[in-house]
């Protein structure tokens, strides 16, 4: 099932914008384009697209929980992002080649895992454990936003899966909310809302915003990449991912065949 | 630009045969696909579908070789393969987290890397580099066969590319065939081409061939899983193996848009 | 020279505050030490105590830069971050025994070279590198930041040296800026500055802030440990980070005998 | 106990052939010498060595088997292969020292364990593992072939010691053939058996083949260096692989005392 | 609680020595300082300084043995030593980034886990485990020798310790007597005692000496550092070594507040 | 060429001893035979057994030293150790497999490169580098002193065909000496030489001694296993290796054909 976006501005200010390299306003995302079920293997999957920006989501579902959580009536959720060699316009070496695992590589697993514990009650989920992986097919800016976006459908469809299988109880509300993710940043000086590649690079600040349904903050993550910035910069900034991830979890709840207020 | 064969059987054999889980006569070659051009960030790309396993296979290449071979007026030609935590039916750790490679991997990476290493006149080449990566995105077996087939339409890809960059002469011949491969083995005592997972670990002998698109083999694997095998039984999966690659070489041509006979 | 702050409050509202575990006042720093030139070896040090959270920094300065930085007459500067076995409550194990790095010593290691990397300015470094190296000690939470407040004096102090060996221009203004950082956090609905560890775990949001001298940000890092946090409640927090920073960074200019506003 | 065949000629049609530098005919096997209880401390061992190849292989035998094999009444046999670092005539890097196993060890290991496998009745064997280890002392070509031959006698060994002390039945008949493994290749143009070093590395077309005592095969590997090669290519390397395999498996029988047709 | 030992010749003999670059006679240990209970999070632990030698060591006590030593009711005593990276004069990488543990930093931790285990009634002790880290902050010379000595006092304090917790019975003299550790070394034809890095370089032998507070060996390890040496310089270093570790238990005994004589 | 020592005492005092369960006496060494030559691959090799342990020593020989030695006109020698994984009565891992080396692994490589570099003028190796390779292929105790009597022996060899090859001045006195090594230790209270492995687990003390041909020492290296040991124990156990080494050097000598005062 694929689910696309249509190209509107997150939020309705666009009027007037100086279009980017790519015709959008500056408060506009890129297309984004969801296909739950591309892996027929995993429990839950969804192939998620921000432009040409591709990583395939896949959670794994598997009763019992590590050792250290075991008889705690608590489940487990973790989550394992990486990069194909050729994902970006440069060859990059395989870690499992160079034996071990970047620093960047750790920190975006580290944060989609974070970010999705947000919204799962591990009391509902019961003794089972749900692995994320993410594999960014194709880089073009903003991988780990779209990594934690598409990995909640992953999740979500996951967790039907358990429930139809009866492993997790019918009226288990497991889910509390959606979460999802958007870059947002400072381009001589104006705010932009999900940056690709060719505006990363250039961004003087670099914000990465992990957003529930309900519009509060799991994870708020703000660089300078440049000089260092301001309160009212981050202001800005702010505005723009809250608008932004509004949007994306309307197309979430779309992917799933979930209307806004419904039970996940 | 995707490629579809239709599903007919490799060789004209096919009447009487009882038909397999999946239908198809026991000289049939699953449904293949090549989507060329899956990528845009690689100089060479395909998404290659054999039934329900799919490999991205993509060619990088570089201009200079690496340090052993510099002065010798010779290109090098590498591959790299690797598997999707959850590619298969229960996810497996990812190397890169356990640090190390494994022996099925390696050994899987050298197949390729020979594979086309056969086809490749590296002095027409030039000194030059090209890796594929060779990813298996779903894994239903013969993924080593799908990624050979795969990686040498990336190839191809990778070469025209170059020919246009003028990194490659013009009339360089660098391809002097094409080369494919495709599993077979022997199941409940008979010979059956391209085996799925189900049919796989049933299979008593399992074979890989690699063969050029004239007929010739680059490489012959067969392991007697159960019992060892007779000198009349391996001459009958040499048979099928060499109709079905035939068939694949035809549909590679096609992908490509190349005509038999005309020059790669 | 060891200079301790006296344990006033950064804000000037402490007044009627329930009072923390250790009796501060909710915007209240713990007492701050820094020993500057704690070592003898490296060319510039500090021993920086945050209460009991101890790290010693040191700044190693090398001529010449890493190769892929040659010629392009900018300096480098990095970090490394690790933590001895027993800094903490019960022991680790060591990573160089485990042969790979955690993702949490990976992850703030890049903060505190990004943080540090702020407010260098490297052409005015020359081609020259600086490795800070931050050892915790002793670990009572605030490590990271403890670590990038600390690491600061140590590369100010290494500027020094090698100006005085002539490594450096005479009038070059390396240092564009002080830079400092403090943890903040909701604890039982109070936004707190600088968690010890007992607040620390029990902190429904945490947060990191790395600061300028000029009170502008570098780095904004807000994780929701429980529940998903309101946009408010953000902002209580950064009004804190403001403040506790400020004091920080008084220190900073203190331990190092540099008047405010007088040249680093 | 030491073996050593007489140089004869592996089939009967030696006649007429121009010798090979080392004087023998194409279809004649390197002086083979098996020395077996080489070691004091396994409970199988023999020094096997074809011309200047000499391989050390032990069996070491342990009651039990790994986890995910116990309660299921059967047995587990495996190999390791690896060269000392001056078995060639230049020295390699240990991969202890490299601290990863290349590709090649990883192959020739996963080969020598599936073929002691194919012999092996692992009911019969009861829950046991049976390790062997196939270091490589000096290297001349056919390092995997002496090491899968010389393993078979190790490991035969190891089992009459298993049943001496009871570990194994009196009467189970826990080998059902023996194995033993050849290269072959085609060297200008001409087929020829047992290649060492300085005709391997001339080879257009190289192969190891695996065959049990009784003529059937386990193991077909055939690799094209050169050019692709043809079915009678193929076709004439395995006439003189089995051949070549007759032979060594009646030395195999010779070193362990046990006459054709006698049970092992 | 901190320690200094006056700084007297270590034997009566120092008159008419040519003094050495820091002052001291041939027979004269550096100034020596232990800061006992440095760390709060520890259960033992010392600060030792050797001159500009620093090491802090802390005794981690937890009930239980490894799984090997299980039932045998006996504790396991282990040590590991490692280097901060910029406690040298210039900067190492640090092993866990390089991913692997050096040969020298093995040997060390080797030597004083050996030295400690010499002193230690294992039976005494109870399935108990202790392990000791000995992290070298500065180094000046005789970091392992620092290391023994100063982990004797960090050892003896987490004895205590478990005895007041009830992990070790009260009357249970686990410890059989102190134990120390000094370097000596040949510097132009004389013997010295206690050398500090500018020595230690120039040595033509090396000798690390442990010794019990009853002056018996438990380690000896001389090396050539230059040419070999005679058996009477062996004799003059065990000479200097003994007078050197008497003293040194003597400073141990008082930082312990343990009067001579009485039980540890 | 295979020297095999007499078995008779190494000193003159072995009336009335309590024979050893091998039937020596106290101070006698067990059988000693040397292989010189017995690998046709490397520039110097040596077989050597010291009863049942057999060590194969390889020395290769290259042209150049490493990057930080050049130009300084001075060759390099380094020693490589490893145990074959059945070398031993039980099996134990690689350490290839392991991913890394262990403790005594790097304990030992280090002391046999020292032991050699004490008897080689590097200035008369000129830029030349020799690594010797002492791989264990059966293990009964004193493993590592066979490997340093051995190594000499293939490093001697390899500059006998240095000099042939006139990558050596012809009359370049490289080796000083001889060097050689031998364990002694105490045994229920009795002193004896070169313990086999039912004497090595049961010595109270275990000392290594390395010894040049002219009776001085290289390395000392004692060890309380059990009891600290006293002054005169170790005395009497330096007198043992010293006759005990001497034996050695005559049968290095013998193995190499050159007289005593002989130059090497």
């Amino acid at each position: 099932m694929t689910t696309t976006s249509p190209q509107a501005s997150a939020t309705a200010t666009g009027a007037g914008d100086a279009p980017r390299a790519d015709g959008r306003a500056h408060d506009q995302l890129r297309p984004i384009t969801i296909t739950r079920g591309w892996s027929s293997q995993a429990e839950g999957s969804a192939l998620i697209e921000f432009g040409s920006t591709r990583v395939l989501c896949t959670a794994s579902f598997t009763e019992g929980v590590p050792r250290w959580l075991k008889g705690e009536g608590k489940g487990w959720v973790t989550a394992e992002y990486a990069m194909l060699p050729r994902a970006t316009n440069t060859r990059s070496s395989r870690e499992s080649v160079k034996g071990k695992i970047g620093g960047r590589t750790h920190e975006i697993s580290r944060l989609i895992g974070r970010s999705l514990r947000a919204i799962i009650d591990t009391k509902a989920l019961g003794e089972n454990t749900i692995v994320l992986d993410c594999d960014v097919l194709q880089a073009d800016g903003g991988t780990r936003t779209a990594a934690i976006t598409g990995a909640f459908v992953a999740l979500a469809e996951s967790i039907r899966w358990a429930r139809e299988q009866g492993l997790v109880h019918k009226n288990a509300k497991v889910l509390t909310d959606t979460v999802s993710a958007v870059s947002v940043g400072i381009i001589d000086g104006t705010p932009m809302l999900d940056l690709p590649y060719v505006e990363d690079v250039r961004a003087e600040t670099d914000m990465n915003v992990v957003v529930t349904g309900s519009g509060d903050f799991v994870e708020v993550q703000g660089t300078a990449e440049g000089a260092p910035f301001k309160r009212d910069e981050l202001d800005a900034l702010l505005d723009l991912a809250l608008a932004g991830t509004a949007e994306l979890s309307r197309i979430q709840r779309e992917a799933l065949g979930v209307e806004t207020g419904e039970s996940l």
